[in-house]
Formats: structure tokens, sequence, C-alpha cells
């Protein structure tokens, strides 16, 4: 790839300052028709070689438009913040709200770039990583997350001359830093290998750009030409139509099926409950308490039909957990700053750090059960969100986290009886609403969504635990007996 | 205070049953009432000896109320996430948004406390850390962040005889931690320290209210009973009305003052300013790469009259920083979130952690220069921010961080050229509409916001640097200059 970008192209400055100030206003227009009707976010990568103009580059941009909607990133290395957590965390807590404009200098690109650089990774582990990242750009661009990636590409030799001359003058030495030296001082060696990533990771959602960087004018000229195309793109592209309702679904899922065939019937009497009750807890407390789990994380995921005791399994398995390491997180109607990013966004920004415990009291599941059934998410949208989701898992466990996912069903009967108690008991009547009952309603809508969810989503890695919760106390000593088994074969 | 609860009150089981559908009913239908009107968010401080009944006041009140909306938070003990930011900023970030309920089993009491329990601070570090405490505190009930301080407390044979039970039974033994059987072993000495610091801290805004743990059902119903109380004092109070629009200003400020001392006749040819800007950018990134600097941070905020070249010398600034480390956070309308928190909150989530620099481009000064000539903020809420920014600034200072403030400024002739200009060219109108125009008509209003400004927030600790605009290159260079002399002068 870089070979098309070596070709020496000039831009005169005379040139240049003619064209700019069309440049500027379309870009600005743009920018304001965005802030204005913030249909999708765009996120610029720009990488590159010392010297080859993205220092440049960003400084242009937020000169050319509005900076106070454009933000600047590049990754702190060592690493703080991310405590433990995935590493594309970090780029996460960076996702622009729609409308706005991010510039990242360094990506998800630059671990696993250096990684194999510097040999720590193998060829195979590369491509994995580089799969990773091209599932990962496909979902942010489905989420109107818009990617610009720019690499900034001068030939080599240009690339030391340029960096000696920096360093040979006093007044410019402090811009090279020792990484940049380094990264110069292995070029030629490294350059095919850079290609040969960027081509694998150009795909039709995100292609990369290589900017021939050997004229300053013409790399700045190509570059916001780059952005000003992304820009009117991005604007051209009809948003998304609201999905029109699902209609009604009659037909019973086949059986047998995985909810037909749980069975029901399991009970604990009072005593036996309060026995492996206090039993589980305590073996749960002592393994959260061990060193070894300590260094990872805990996340637990509760799922489960209304009425099913969600809530209280989730504080019998808060009461054995330090208060000062655990988070409960419930999932409800998303938050302002939610809606405008991508739909995972919500989930990254709680996940817990090493030696932490994080609930999710409904969770990144609502997209295939409530936004599926009701309508919320287009057919397109909640179908990729099994790859989505599984990938996200994928990442937790891959990064050590501990996760357990549960799902809590009870019977239809006995959902009806729990929801006449709630609606005749005073400090219950929270619990019901008309969204419940309208729920209840559509019940074989949910138990098809339910059935395809667990087969979907169903890893080794991140299996589900059903939960047949007809009675609370089986139901809560098997949720807590699970968690304890969790740990156990996690480590 | 613990006198008065060691009276030994008792509720039989059978009357807390029988008084508790009560309790229920209200404390959900002031829960609702709230979540419907948010009005106030409810801080539940839950302090107190181990076994004396705080955790299980936590258990009945998420089963009492809807848990969905209440957090419940306590200190990680390893400071995880702090970073290097001031103490205080822990606490910030678990602000709960109005409508909701957050108890905290840490507070802002726990350091203060331990640090003196311990001997690691003396009576005055003491006295001091409590009086920030109060200042703090009276902030948080201002901004409708009401406080709920409850401490749970038995005698101290009674303490012991519970704890030794707990570890005596190996079911149980797990609840008490190695912090908490310290805890009592040095209780009986250290019971006089804790019930000062309670006194001291009892303020009319926020009483401590110390609980009877003798009896568990009297603990719960006396805690339950609290909380519904301090849930409907809050509902009962009247919402802040929006505040009249302030009368117009015509008269000047008296001179000679602070601005009008200003010599606005500095410039600087292009070619000293190319030779000044090279060095004193040189100069700002080495001393940001000391290893001393690496361990603070750095933080710099900017307000200044509009056109007066803000944003170029923030730029100006940027250039200088390694982008992996620098923030620049443009405060304009607050998000959802952050309305619905205390003001200062939208700048505490954005405190750099150790080693990385934030420019504030507009700041928490917005309350007392827009928002005060505006009327989008009652007087008294602008008269009492002056206070609540000295001591935020002072927290940030004593923390380590490096504080820079610069105000910017141009003559009323100058920026009406620049509004011209701005208005003529095309790239530039983004930077000009109707409110810098109204703006511009309110410029006496603003001169006495300003004046008043620099005259009740310029401290040792945190001085304001009034810059002399008029000519943009003179400004940057000044800028530059006073950020590496402030860098200086703080090791």
């Amino acid at each position: 790839m870089f070979a098309a970008a070596e070709r020496g192209h000039r831009l005169d400055k005379a040139s240049f300052e003619r064209r700019l100030p069309d440049l500027r206003r379309a870009l600005l227009a743009a920018q304001y028709r965005l802030l204005r009707d913030p249909r999708f976010a765009l996120v610029i990568l720009a990488h590159g070689e010392p010297s080859a103009g993205r220092t440049e580059f960003v400084n242009h941009l937020t000169n050319w438009m509005d900076p106070r909607h454009i933000a600047v990133h590049a990754l702190d290395p060592d690493g703080l913040g991310a405590d433990g957590r995935p590493p594309m965390w970090r780029f996460w807590t960076l996702m622009p709200p729609r409308g706005r404009i991010t510039v990242l200098l360094d990506s998800w690109y630059t671990g696993p770039l250096l990684d194999r650089l510097c040999r720590r990774i193998g060829r195979r582990a590369f491509a994995d990583r580089l799969a990773a990242i091209d599932r990962f750009e496909r979902m942010l661009v489905a989420d109107n997350h818009h990617l610009l990636k720019l690499w900034f590409h001068v030939p080599v030799r240009e690339l030391k001359r340029r960096v000696d001359a920096l360093r040979n003058d006093e007044a410019t030495a402090w811009r090279v830093t020792p990484e940049e030296r380094e990264f110069v001082r292995a070029f030629r060696r490294r350059a095919p290998l850079v290609e040969d990533a960027l081509a694998a990771t150009s795909s039709s959602v995100a292609p990369w750009l290589v900017i021939d960087g050997h004229d300053k004018h013409w790399a700045q000229w190509q570059a916001g030409q780059a952005v000003k195309a992304a820009m009117e793109r991005g604007l051209a592209r009809k948003p998304e139509r609201v999905p029109a309702k699902p209609a009604p679904v009659r037909r019973p899922p086949a059986t047998p099926n995985v909810l037909s065939g749980l069975d029901l019937t399991h009970t604990l009497d009072e005593e036996r409950y309060a026995r492996e009750l206090a039993q589980w807890q305590a073996r749960l407390a002592l393994a959260l308490r061990r060193k070894d789990v300590k260094r990872r994380s805990l996340v637990a995921v509760f799922e489960g039909i209304d009425a099913a005791g969600k809530g209280g399994a989730v504080r019998h398995v808060a009461e054995a957990v330090d208060a000062r390491f655990l988070t409960i997180v419930p999932i409800a109607a998303p938050s302002e700053e939610e809606r405008a990013r991508p739909y995972l966004w919500r989930f990254w920004r709680h996940l817990p750090a090493r030696g932490h415990v994080t609930i999710f009291d409904r969770s990144w599941y609502g997209r295939v059960l409530v936004e599926r059934v009701e309508g919320f998410a287009a057919p397109a949208t909640w179908r990729r969100a099994y790859g989505e989701i599984n990938a996200f898992e994928h990442e937790l466990t891959d990064a050590g986290v501990i996760l357990a996912k549960f799902y809590l069903t009870i019977s239809s009967a006995e959902q009806l009886r729990r929801f006449r108690e709630r609606e005749t008991t005073a400090w219950k009547q929270f619990k019901i609403g008309p969204d419940d009952w309208r729920n209840r309603a559509k019940r074989l809508a949910y138990d098809h969504a339910v059935i395809e969810m667990l087969a979907e989503t169903s890893s080794t890695a991140a299996p589900w635990t059903l939960v047949e919760a007809e009675d609370k106390l089986f139901a809560r000593v098997k949720v807590l007996r699970t968690l304890v088994e969790t740990i156990d074969s996690a480590l």
C-alpha cells in the first residue's frame, strides 16, 4: 500500500492556499450540519511515521473546523486506567457522542502492531487480533460511528532525513521522542509488516487511506479532502428508519426446546434453604477473597422473565460480596449520553476493574429480548447483536474476567400468581405495572427470542445457566452455587 | 453523642413486623414521588461499628424500596482509581443523579477518621479536614444533594461480644474482616475521638444521627424512619425557582480597576513571535517531561471575553504537550447526566490523573460569569460559588495539581473589529452568532462580574493571570511563558 503513496506528489504553497478557503468552508458546513443533525460520529485514526504529517494534520483540522467539537486523544503508554479491564476498554471510554469528531493518535491498531513488530506475538495471533478489529469496526460503523483511517507515510530514506534534521536543531529536538527514534531506526525492516496489516484491515466499511507525506502541502490537502469526503458521505446516508412494530407472535416455539425441557418442580424447604444459603454465601465470600481471584474480576449477568425473582437472587449474591468491591448496575432506559454512542458503550463503561465484582441486573441482552420483541431495534440490528455480544464476551473472558450469565424462568401460571400478589401487596405494587402485563401477553414472542438467544450466545467460555425459579429458594441457592463453581473452574 | 444511643431501647419482633408495612408503603411512595419529580438526590452515609447493624440496614433498605434506584458503594481500600487526583474525586464519581438514592458504606469521613485514630495526623490537621468536609456538605445540600448521616452504635462491651460470637461460628466467621477485628480491638480508646468528630460535623444542614444498635429491630426501625423522614423532608421543600432575569447594568465599574489597569498596547512582531513561541513551547514540552512534574498533574483554565483568542492560545499550548497526556475539555451547555448532579461534578469528572494535562476551555467560572449575567443562576447560587470554587481549587492544589488560570481580554473596539472580520470571513462565521452580539451588549455587566470574580478567586495558591490579548501573538507567548513559570514555581 505504501508504493502508491511514494509517487512524490506535490502541491505548491500558493495553490494550497488558493484551494484552502473552499475546503474550510465545506468542512465547517459539514461539521455544523452534523451538529444540528447528529446522525453519526466520525472517528479519525491518524497513524503514520513520525514527521510524515499527522501532528500537522491535527493542528490544521482543529484550526479549520470548530475545535470545541473535536476531541484528540493519544494513548498513555503506561496503560493508565485499564486496571485489568479488556484492552479495548480504553478506546470505548473515548467514543464520542454522535454529532462529534474524535481523532485518535493511537488506536486499537497500536497494540497489535507494536506486539507484532517487536515479535511479542506470532503471525497467527496477529491475524486473530486483526480479525477481532475488523469485527469491532464493522460494529462501530453499523452503529453510525464512521471511521476514517489515515496512515501518513514518507519513504524510509526521507523519514530518516527529517528526523535527523529535527534532532539536530536545538529548538526542535524535543519534538522527537525516544519511542519515535526507535520506530524510525527499525522501520526499514518493519514497513512490509505494516503494509500487510493495513491491507488486511482495509475493509469496505473502513478502508485505510495512505497519505503521501513527501510534500507537506499535498499531504495536508489530501487529508483535508478525506475528512470532507467522510463527513459528506455520512451526511448523505439516509438515517436508519424506526423499525415497524413486529407482527404479534401466535405460534409457540417447537418443542422440545431448551425452556420446555426445564424441570420447574425443584423446591427447597426453609430449613435446608437456610443451611445451604449460608454455606454457599460463605463459600462465595471466601472464593472472592482468594489472591488468584483478586487478580481477576467477576461479571454476573441476570436476565429472566418478569417476576422470576432476579432482584432477590441479586440481593442474596450481594450479601456475600464485600460492598467495597461490588457494583450493581440496573439496566433500564439509556441516558442521553448513552443513546448517543454505540450500543455496547453503556456496558463497557461499567466494567469492573481488577478485584471487583459487577452485577448487571438486565444487560446487553436487552437488544435481542425486549428491543427485538417490542420492535425498538430493527431485525438487522438485533440479528447482528448476537455476533457483537459473543465478541464482547470473548473480550471479557480473554482479559481474565470471570463471566457468569443467569436466565431465570417460571411457568406462566406462577407468573400470574406473582403478578396478582404484587398487585395486592402494598409494598410490591411498584414491581408491577401495565408494561408487565403487556410483556406477559407477549410471552410467546419472548419465548422465541429467549430460545434463540440461548442458542446463539451459549459458548464454553461464556455459558448460560438456566435457573428454574418456580421456587425462589431453590433458585437463589442454584445461583450462588453456580457462581462458586464458575469461579473455581475459571482458575 | 454515644451516651444517648446506649439506653438499650427495644422493639420486639412482633411490633416491628406490625409496623413494617406502613413504613415500606411510605418509603416506596416517597421513592416513586422522587423518581417522578427528581428534585433532589439522597446520599446516605452508613457508618458505625461492625455488627451494629449497618449491613442489615443496607439489605433492608434495598428490600423495602425499589433497589434499581438505590446504589450502594464502599471504598476500595487499595485506593484504586484516584491516580493522583484529590481524595474527594472518588466520592464525586459516585454522586447519584437527582431522583436517586446512594448509600455510602465509606465516605469522606473514613479517611480523616482513620488518619486521626491511627495518629497519622494531629488535632489541628484533623479539625481542618472536618472543616473542609463541612464546607463540602453545605455545598451538596445547597445543590439539592441531601445527606442522611447515620452512625450505627453499640456499647463497646456488646461490640466485643458480638464480634467474638460471629468469629467463633464457622458459618459466619468470614463476615468479620481483619480491618474490623482491628477496629473493635481499639475502639474503647477511640470512641471519644469518634464522638468528638461526629459532634464537630453535625451541622444544621447535615446532622449526624446515632442509631442505638443494641436491639436489632429497634435499630432497623430507627434507621428506616430516618430515611422516611429525610425523603419526606426533601419532597416537602419547595423547588428552587428559576431566577428572574437580572436588570440591565448601565453603570460602568468604578475605575481604576483590575481591567482598566491593563496595558493593551503590548505587541510582538512576527519575527520575535516565531522565536519566542518556539522557545517557550520547547521549554514547556521539556518541563512537562521532568520526572518531578510527571508525578503531578496540570490543569489550565482559559476564560476570556468573546473573540479574545482563547481558542488560538489553547491550540498553541496543545502543540507543546504530548497528545498522549493531554485532554482539552470545552465547556458548553451541560449534558443531562451533568444537570442532574451538583454543579462541580462536570469538572471533577474530567480531572487529570497523575502525569496528565487537562485544559479547560471555559470552566467552573461560568457560574459567576455567564450564569450570573444571563440570570441562569440565582444570586444566592452564584454568590456561594466563589467559596465553593476556592475550596475546589484548594483541593486541587493540595493534591499536588499544578493549576494555572488565564483570563484573556481585549478592548471593546478590537472585539468589534474581530466580530466583523468573523462575519465576513467564510471559515470564521461559525465563531460568531447572535449570542456573541448579545454578550457584547452586556459588556458592562460582564465587566462587573469579571472584576468581582478576579477579586474573589485570586489566591497565592491559585492566582489568575490576566492576559492582554489585543495582540494575539503577544497573548500566546505570555500564556506559554506563564505556564512554564507556574510549573517551575510549583516545584
